[in-house]
């Protein structure tokens, strides 16, 4: 899945099998471990070199005052960022003295690899010290999916060719320096440490940091618990400052012993609880991970990721690259969201400072949509965080001088980030995208207690938005005017038809949902009147079409502008928001991402496949895809309309990624790989989920010979397994599922699978990029071995 | 003029009977002295109290940097801002030892007046010392037409009940700690002083201080000459540091004896020029002022003024008030454009820091509008220095990725300072609004040696920004996409109607020019193609129009939008903008200032009298006026459409000021008053002039027994009397023209007067305000005093 030669392919593993400085960063967001709660960027055990040190807790953010554009209200008074929290992963390891770092001495081997089925960072290194002593350093690491305050590392150091005085710092560190993130160019953050120290302990084996973040507020304490074992001699102390607490183990280590160290780790914060209260809550989770001890933590993360592939892998027969980049990718969803617990999915989990920790719509609509099918309880604790927002988004909505509830385009708890009008207050499909995620969630599952707590009101507050937003005009269509929707170089729009098809859904659903809750609807408010309202403005949302081109248009007019002059276009003038100027940009037809083409996939049952294939085929020669967001939903609607090679294009092109990416140097962005899951699920395997009804049309591009993946719908789990001319449905949990295949229905039973045939594909209607933007064709080679062709 | 007690009408003069703190500030801003050139705030001699202490001079400023709003480039990197120089006009009085204040002590009179017909600003008071010694001080200020680095100041101390110990200090103050302006919400300026000291001098009478702006990189030299004369024991010192140089007189005064002083202060600055030669520049300044000498200088001030309303005056019989401040206001006109010589003309002239000292498209499309009839030559100046800012223009369109030039939104010396996309880079309007004056001074004068040198290189440049800009439609309709117009509410819109017609006038000006001047057409590159590609967009540019309401749009789909609900909208929410985010305001139909209707006067050719009143009463029915540009144009509608008693009331916003607002301690917006002028001329008066044709359509509310006005057009002096019934046109100067009369042509002669009956008015459309947004009704009482209704 990585494009460079240190990272060799493997079904399950990510693999590394030297380090190359250019690309550490990019590796430390690749090999972090987060259960959602907990992020551990994969820095060397040791602390240095590194590209970006990190450790992180979700929710855990600095204020800044942010210095408004414009004067007005509406606009945000400080941005929110996430900052690194004590860093309790650190083992340093000094050989006679001298300091182990892979920049000094010699290194004769190095291979650390991630593997989803154990959850578990290995690392395993020989050296030669400058003095000449070789040792072997062996180190397997893990962020407890099961105990969510947990991370936890173990560590051996073997002398290989005679005995070494070996010394072994186990740290925490606080307000470790760290390179500024990239992605910053207004606001700097000052200079001072970001936490401020409260308390430090060490005892025993035991060390505790307490700090508070400066102007948040927010306490943070982090406690280690560690076991030794080694030769005769081996003697440990420990020391505790403001800012670091260290175990030091020292030892004279033989040729052939082993000095091992285990280190457990637990993490905890607050806004509102005290120091006593806060410190007690990592003395517990530390008191229970001893009680676990290291093997119980090893085992207990196996199963629980035993069970998650059970219900979730995806299998790829003849491009091992792709096999490799959709487990790892899914895996990181998965960390993304398995133990958030009533916060945040932010964009770059906590793999790293990117989009400064901020969630957005793409947390709802790629990352929560996979877990729907693979981890549905992740997504409830996600949108129970959502709804917990919604005092700030009612009041921020009053703000605007609109009614329900305007969540925020950006933000870590809740409070809106975004300062820019076009781009921030105006995107206000979020509220819709949300209620997708609501939509989706409970279509799937059934979840009946979530309906009634969480997606009512939901549902409830995001439609009143909507009403109160849109007009009906003479003719009684009802218009929502000057939003910007995903494709951020067209801001600020007449009846955005993204926005107003998922709007649609929301008032319907809204609707639904109070009649399925009638009592708890009343107690909100909700009437006849306002249900019948709702529904009336879904049912005459304008939807702007070119009668002339026969084309939906992204927005009203938005066919009348001039198209963007591709061909004088230089390669090296994208992504084109950092070269032209908005007045450029936002007169003319240019795609940023999938915009309408997103909305053809989410709400697919809204068109006829004629109409969608043309109106793929328009767009996809206006979109650049200058967001890694776009080629999921191009993805999605190449292979539905035919375009199967074209698909598994953009399908490679979500999932496998680039490690000179100074993007992906700040955290891997979860909602890509996201995105690669569901161009493998709803693209090649065509499945969609419209109401409470689920169909596949699967087709599989030349280069493979099988795909197969499982999932969860309606407390079912199903797996499908798609060859060249037919596929196979297994139930393999639950009572009996009516699904559709291909456009016929058929019910899955646990009795026998059902195989059905894959109808002859049609002539597509062609379709072309953007001058110079083909995506990299992804072509089936002898060997098998991956081509990358222009 | 102002509606304040202190304040009496007078015919000509403003004038001023007690000092109220409360107003202070904008007391100054109105009593403010300048050529265009030097501006001297209307201060108290003594320096304080003060509202807003100031001496400013065109062109020189201070650039700040700017954090962009967003990344990306078209974004200027620096604001700038007009800053305090070296105060000349300070004049403190100490009466044995005690300072003269104001504050203290007790007043027994105060007056102070500005003449219009003079250009001096008088002021006599008496004051009882603390110490109980009464003194009678006057003084008399100017800032001369006619030598323009030269302010003066003469000043009388006469002790009325005995012998006083009298101490003049005359000085040049530089770095003068002044309140911060109101209107600067995200770059707060830097604390340390803005000019660094290079040089002080003083010498037996003669003062100088030179500095320069810290990074702007300005040198500014100020130096003072006096002529004291006083009783015996009259004695004078002087001294200097690098901020202040000083001329002490001490006096022992009897009763009814005078010590007088006059004080010559020679202004001037450059970027290029060494100390040597500015310090040259302002000796040599000095030199001619004294040898015209104090009574000299007033006398040439009077001459030059003379001349001045001999071509422009205007009189009003029927409304004192109005007359007054139609005077007073054109005085500031003139002020702001005399002598500014290839220099911007500031929004608020010289009269204060507010708008941050910018030029933007008001000052063509109000200020030179005005003076193109009443002093032309300054019109030729100010659009001169927009031909020398075309380099930085021709780079500013290259960035946006246009050809031709891009002129600024807001500037001093030509770069853009207006940092926000949606209000700043597209807001195009002003490349047109610059065209259209020098259109409309072109076409005022046959300057043919103008149109060659300047006039022709600023279509062209213009011109081709247009064209690359707009884009044919397929039905070969040309439009211009993405651009806001005047009303600032309706930000990024396609084919704004205002942009468009200007746009169009702008691309055949050029066009004719080119043809006019084929050689110097030749040279900038302008062949037939390019003209006919002019002609061709301009036959061709979209004309957005809502066929169902019978009207046109102010830009595509503005008239689907929803209507904003002004019934609910409390009278303190205004101006909207300040209470209201941009995403409410930017998606409804609220017309922030006249933007098509301004179109109706300007293009007023384009469309047919019945589709005006149409227009006009539509967006009469949307426009809440919260720019105080607004008035100006709906006052030009409404005479035109019939509504002359509400053509009164807009007549009377643009002249009449509040001295409590606290916009106008900021400085004068000399667009306001020259909108006053266009109110009273093209309103009351009828005047059009479109292409080479002058027409008059005249018609005067009950109120006004007679209306006057004289213009300058076409090297004739004209004068236009209207009465009731009738109106008589007196050409003054000049050879026989060709007018018309409420449509019907005739000839001016200086022969005869012509004399021709106004015909009966026809029934207008009915037309209403927003909610609450009526203007003030001005009613004719019986004893002719004013009386303001709501």
């Amino acid at each position: 899945m990585i494009g460079h030669p240190a990272y060799p392919v493997d079904p399950w593993c990510l693999v590394e099998t030297r380090v190359d400085p250019a690309v550490l960063a990019s590796a430390e967001s690749l090999f972090a471990l987060s259960n959602g709660h907990v992020g551990w960027r994969g820095n060397l055990d040791e602390g240095e070199p590194h590209g970006l040190p990190g450790s992180y807790l979700n929710g855990v953010f600095e204020a800044y005052p942010l210095a408004p554009a414009a004067p007005g209200c509406g606009v945000p008074e400080a941005d929110q960022r996430m900052v690194g929290v004590t860093d309790g992963k650190i083992v340093r390891l000094l050989v006679d003295d001298q300091p182990f770092d892979l920049r000094y001495g010699r290194l004769h081997g190095h291979r650390r690899s991630l593997d989803p089925r154990t959850g578990v960072l290995q690392r395993e290194v020989e050296w030669t010290a400058p003095s000449g002593r070789t040792v072997r350093v062996r180190s397997w690491r893990l962020v407890s999916l099961t105990q969510r305050a947990i991370g936890a590392v173990a560590y051996e150091v073997e002398p290989v060719d005679g005995e070494a005085r070996i010394t072994v710092q186990s740290e925490l560190l606080a307000n470790q320096p760290a390179p500024e993130p990239r992605n910053d160019p207004q606001n700097d953050p000052p200079a001072e440490p970001v936490l401020v120290a409260e308390e430090h302990a060490a005892e025993g084996t035991r060390l505790r940091l307490v700090h508070r973040t400066a102007r948040s507020g927010l306490r943070v304490a982090v406690a280690a618990e560690h076991r030794v074992s080694g030769p005769d001699g081996t003697a440990t102390a420990v020391e505790a400052e403001p800012d670091l607490a260290r175990l030091t183990v020292t030892a004279p280590v033989g040729a052939g012993q082993v000095l091992r160290l285990e280190k457990l780790v637990a993490h905890g914060w607050s806004a509102a609880r005290s120091r006593p209260a806060v410190r007690a809550q990592v003395d517990a989770a530390l008191a229970a991970a001893a009680a676990s001890g290291w093997p119980g933590l090893l085992e207990e993360q196996r199963a629980y990721l035993e069970e998650f592939w059970a219900r979730a892998d995806v299998e790829v027969d003849g491009d091992a690259e792709i096999q490799q980049a959709v487990r790892v990718g899914l895996f990181h969803v998965l960390q993304a969201g398995a133990r958030g617990e009533e916060r945040a999915v932010p964009a770059r989990g906590l793999t790293g400072p990117g989009d400064r920790g901020h969630c957005s719509y793409a947390s709802e609509l790629y990352v929560l949509h996979v877990l729907t099918y693979t981890a549905p309880a992740a997504v409830a604790q996600a949108l129970r965080w959502r709804h917990h927002t919604l005092p700030a988004a009612l009041r921020r909505a009053a703000g605007l001088g609109l009614a329900g509830a305007a969540l925020p385009s950006r933000t870590i708890d809740g409070a809106e980030c975004a300062g820019s009008w076009p781009g921030g207050p105006a995107a206000l499909h979020v509220n819709a995208d949300v209620a997708e995620a609501v939509v989706r969630y409970t279509a799937a599952t059934d979840d009946l207690l979530f309906d009634r707590e969480i997606g009512l009101e939901l549902l409830v507050h995001t439609a009143r938005l909507w009403l109160s937003l849109g007009h009906h005009d003479p003719a009684g269509v009802f218009h929502l005017d000057g939003v910007t929707g995903p494709d951020e170089y067209a801001a600020v729009a007449d009846d955005n038809l993204f926005t107003n098809l998922m709007a649609q859904q929301n008032l319907r659903a809204a609707a639904d949902a109070a009649e399925r809750n009638a009592d708890r609807a009343v107690a909100l408010g909700v009437d006849d009147e306002e249900t019948a309202a709702w529904r009336d403005a879904a049912l005459h949302l304008a939807l702007p079409y070119d009668d002339l081109l026969g084309v939906h248009q992204q927005a009203d007019r938005f066919t009348g502008h001039q198209v963007w002059d591709f061909e004088a276009t230089p390669a090296d003038r994208y992504p084109l928001a950092e070269h032209y100027p908005p007045l450029q940009l936002h007169r003319r037809q240019v795609v940023q991402q999938a915009d309408l083409v997103l909305a053809l996939y989410l709400r697919g049952e809204a068109f006829a496949a004629a109409q969608k294939a043309r109106d793929f085929a328009y767009y996809e020669a206006l979109t650049v895809r200058d967001s890694p967001l776009s080629a999921c939903g191009q993805a999605v609607l190449a292979a539905e309309t035919g375009h199967t090679a074209l698909a598994y294009d953009y399908l490679a092109e979500c999932l496998l990624v680039d490690p000179a990416s100074p993007d992906l140097a700040e955290g891997l962005p979860t909602a890509v790989p996201a995105g690669g899951w569901i161009a493998v699920v709803a693209g090649l395997g065509g499945m969609r989920h419209h109401g409470d009804t689920l169909s596949f049309a699967p087709r599989l591009p030349d280069r493979l010979g099988r795909l197969a993946f499982t999932l969860c719908f309606q407390r079912r789990v199903l797996r499908v397994e798609v060859v060249a001319g037919s596929a196979e449905y297994t139930l393999l949990e639950g009572p009996d599922l009516d699904l559709w295949h291909h456009g016929e229905p058929f019910t899955a039973s646990r009795q026998a699978p059902e195989r059905l045939a894959i109808p002859p594909a049609a002539e597509p209607l062609p379709v072309v990029q953007p001058y110079g933007r083909r995506p990299v064709r992804r072509r089936w080679s002898a060997d098998r071995e991956t081509v990358h062709e222009e």
